[in-house]
């Protein structure tokens, strides 16, 4: 009997009826059981008269199945095993103690994210080097599109496109005109009855890379910036999408569902029409993957029950990382920035941090409670810049990012919440846990230089006492402490001070 | 014939009744007349039987006067010339183009303040090495209180006291009990029915020097941080005080009014008291100097028809000069953040920016068509700190401040405002004035540290276009451009391109 690692993908590839439209003509599902679940899933027409089936199972049993449908006559019947999850198979993330989250294994995920658009639609060896620098980056969760992106810096044609037909022609495209080319160029000629296979194909090797290396896939179907009309499909055509996608990849455990990104910058959509496609998502994926959807200037309603966290962009530049505590307080669920500014210095202004920000910006949001999103924007020779192409990495952020990633992974149990602490202003978190709340501390300065800060801890504990410097990455044992006292410091911005109670004996 | 200067005091001295309780029980006016004006304004007495009324004029011409009242039998008469103000002297400043500035002979004035809470309460060496350092320094406005300061770092004494009476005792004061210390100690023993004229005068003579030196007095009448009992005196006493204060200081022409620093930490006084409080002093005072109220966490409703121009503390710290536009339009009258944070290194957060922090939330209001306030706590051995005791300066700001003050002295015509430029974010301004909106521009990139930026100017128009380090200092010519072009820039924070339509011939 074969044999499959619980979270992983027990797949089928099957032929059947290649004539008309597959795709919109011929279904197909699978129903899978074991003693503790039944789910029946979605298949897929892969082109070329093969049509696939792909199922994650959820507990260590032994799993029969049956595949039937419109694709073919007979129906197929088998039955494999499932066994424990080992090394980087934690499972699908969840939301975990309300603001957090953790693998379905119980490991705890911190999200430390980046963002890569468009990366899936560079040539190969662009997309290898993408996964090369992943593998040496902090990250563990990565943005992008499945459809195309037209912007800035992202004038030329995806390697393919995810319906058959004719994009518009960008003979006269440049950067000063980019904006004219709109996505109801009479030009684009598209079958949105009729999918590309390899452009999914390509999406789904690389989140199956993606998981292999422990990076959640936060996959963003929809997005504004387009010169192919795929932001503005009509709501049948995009519900059409959504069940190919959600057939092809919702199996993979780490992939996440973006709505959108800047779902208000997409004139064709109404809030009416995102509900509409988070009720279609919720309907066809049976794994209830994490949902959220991302803005530009206006946030999303963040209490709808179908959004399991939030995936924010900063609504100001270099200010929105303090409203940290006011969405955890206002939305009830995890507050993550996916976008709060990129490391790097092109021309615009959203792309022009420098890294000591773009890691203050991450520490900001920690110390709040919330989980900060990292993206590169550095000019360079070949126009290829992390954020949009992926391919390398040039920032100074990185490494202190991995620095925090280490910090907040040694918190006890999990996670960090804002703590309330006399005569201190709003950088400090303490444990979320409540056998922890109290007794650990994380104070961070920020931009200020303080010589010296005082500390009202309680007089019948005593605290170990260390000093971070977040830039230079160094973590000083200052000694035990106990009720009031002052740390020196050295006047210097970027300082981080984490105070643990002892245990006691 | 005596002869003054425009907009300086004529004053005259004579002696009177002195039994009994003279401030309380008699009044002395003067009466000033010249084909331009007619002014009554009160007099004060100074102790010992002497009495002082003091004047200034606003016009070049002859002027008569004559001193009445209880203090004495006789009415005394005379006359004066008044020439043309010279040098320094260039009149009270008031509000000019609605959200800028001007002294009364039409000199543009820019404020650039700072804030020295308790200068005038310290021994007289500090006061003079505060003026020696003030004359070194780009500012040109600072705050100070009348009222001594009860505060960490601010723990002994003032020299003298405004009332006769004896303070409370502070034997037991230590920095972390001094918040229990409070206004309502009953060891104060004040009599506020007779004012100790030697601490008013102190704060005269300050005044005058202040004058001489070209910087405004923005006076702050009351305060908070008190164990004296002067922040919760009665309203009949506060009117009392506010009458001495106003027949003493009025006539200087570099003085503000600044009702409170952080009323709404005043919790013995109500909107309805401030409120009251303006109307006495819109009454009081002949001048009509500029007049405004500072807030801690709550803004004041500065569309009040008293208040001259806004004198606000940010709210969220690193944030508020954001919001200098939201307040420009809000308010409809200039805006000065007189509290931004202060450079330093103490263990406050709001005493600990650095330098660079500092300059730039200066460029920021600036940009955005507002003024800042610059403050330093820098620790040092003798825990006397610029924010409140004055004496020296140690930072790296005032020069940058100095630098920015001239760039914005070389706006043509007086004043910036927000301007607004297609794909630009908020840091950028133009002149205010209608005959150079659009001739000049002044971009600012904050921290951002882009290589290159767009300008999408016109292309009938030449313009002169200069990189300004507003860190290092330097401003370079980059040569004569028209319509769309790139400017080439360090990839580093802090600079500014300022952009001025060439003449045409």
């Amino acid at each position: 009997m074969k044999t499959i690692e619980r979270f992983d993908i027990f797949e089928i590839r099957l032929q059947g009826k290649k004539e008309g439209n597959p795709f919109a003509d011929e279904w197909i599902k699978g129903e899978f059981v074991c003693e503790s679940e039944r789910k029946i899933v979605s298949g897929f027409y892969n082109g070329d008269g093969e049509y696939v089936v792909r199922f994650m199972p959820s507990y260590e049993k032994e799993y029969q199945y049956r595949i039937f449908g419109s694709y073919s006559e007979k129906e197929e019947k088998g039955e494999f095993l499932v066994v424990c999850n080992t090394g980087n198979n934690h499972g699908p993330v969840k939301v975990a103690n309300q603001y957090h989250f953790t693998y379905a294994d119980q490991t705890p995920y911190y999200p430390f994210g980046t963002t890569c658009y468009a990366w899936t639609h560079q040539v190969k060896n662009s997309q290898d080097s993408t996964i090369e620098s992943l593998k040496q980056s902090p990250f563990n969760k990565i943005r992008f599109c499945i459809f195309p992106k037209h912007y800035d810096y992202n004038l030329y044609e995806p390697i393919t496109y995810p319906y058959v037909g004719v994009p518009c022609s960008i003979k006269n495209l440049k950067r000063d005109n980019f904006e004219t080319y709109l996505p109801s160029n009479p030009e684009n000629q598209w079958d949105f009855t009729r999918f590309n296979p390899k452009h999914f194909e390509i999406i789904e090797e690389r989140i199956k890379e993606l998981m292999d290396i422990g990076i959640e896939a936060d996959i963003i179907l929809f997005h504004p910036y387009d010169r192919w009309g795929f932001s503005t499909m009509t709501p049948l055509q995009d519900q059409f999408y959504l069940k190919y996608v959600i057939a092809r990849f919702s199996a993979y455990r780490n992939v996440w569902w973006s709505l959108a990104n800047e779902f208000d910058l997409c004139p064709a959509k109404s809030i009416a029409d995102w509900e509409e496609i988070a009720r279609v998502i919720c309907e066809e994926d049976p794994y209830e993957r994490l949902r959220s959807i991302h803005n530009c200037k206006v946030l999303y309603d963040y209490t709808k029950e179908w959004i399991t966290h939030c995936s924010i962009q900063r609504t100001e530049i270099h200010l929105s990382v303090v409203n940290t505590k006011t969405w955890r307080e206002m939305y009830q669920k995890p507050v993550v920035l996916d976008e709060v500014g990129y490391e790097g210095n092109i021309n615009h202004f959203w792309g022009n941090l420098p890294a000591k920000e773009m890691v203050r910006l991450f520490w900001m949001t920690t110390v709040r409670g919330g989980y900060c999103g990292h993206g590169e924007t550095y000019v360079n020779k070949q126009d290829k810049l992390w954020w949009s192409h992926g391919i390398r990495l040039y920032g100074e952020s990185p490494k202190r990012i991995e620095f925090l990633r280490k910090i907040v992974e040694e918190v006890p149990m999990g996670g960090l919440e804002p703590a309330e602490i006399p005569r201190w202003s709003d950088n400090v978190a303490t444990a979320s846990h409540p056998d922890y709340k109290g007794n650990y501390y994380l104070f961070y300065t920020g931009i200020s230089c303080p010589a010296f800060l005082e500390f009202f801890m309680r007089t019948d504990k005593k605290y170990r006492v260390e000093l971070i410097d977040t830039w230079d990455m160094t973590i000083n044992r200052l000694g035990i402490f106990s009720g009031t006292f002052q740390i020196d410091l050295p006047s210097k911005p970027y300082m981080a001070i984490r105070i643990q109670a002892m245990e006691e004996k």
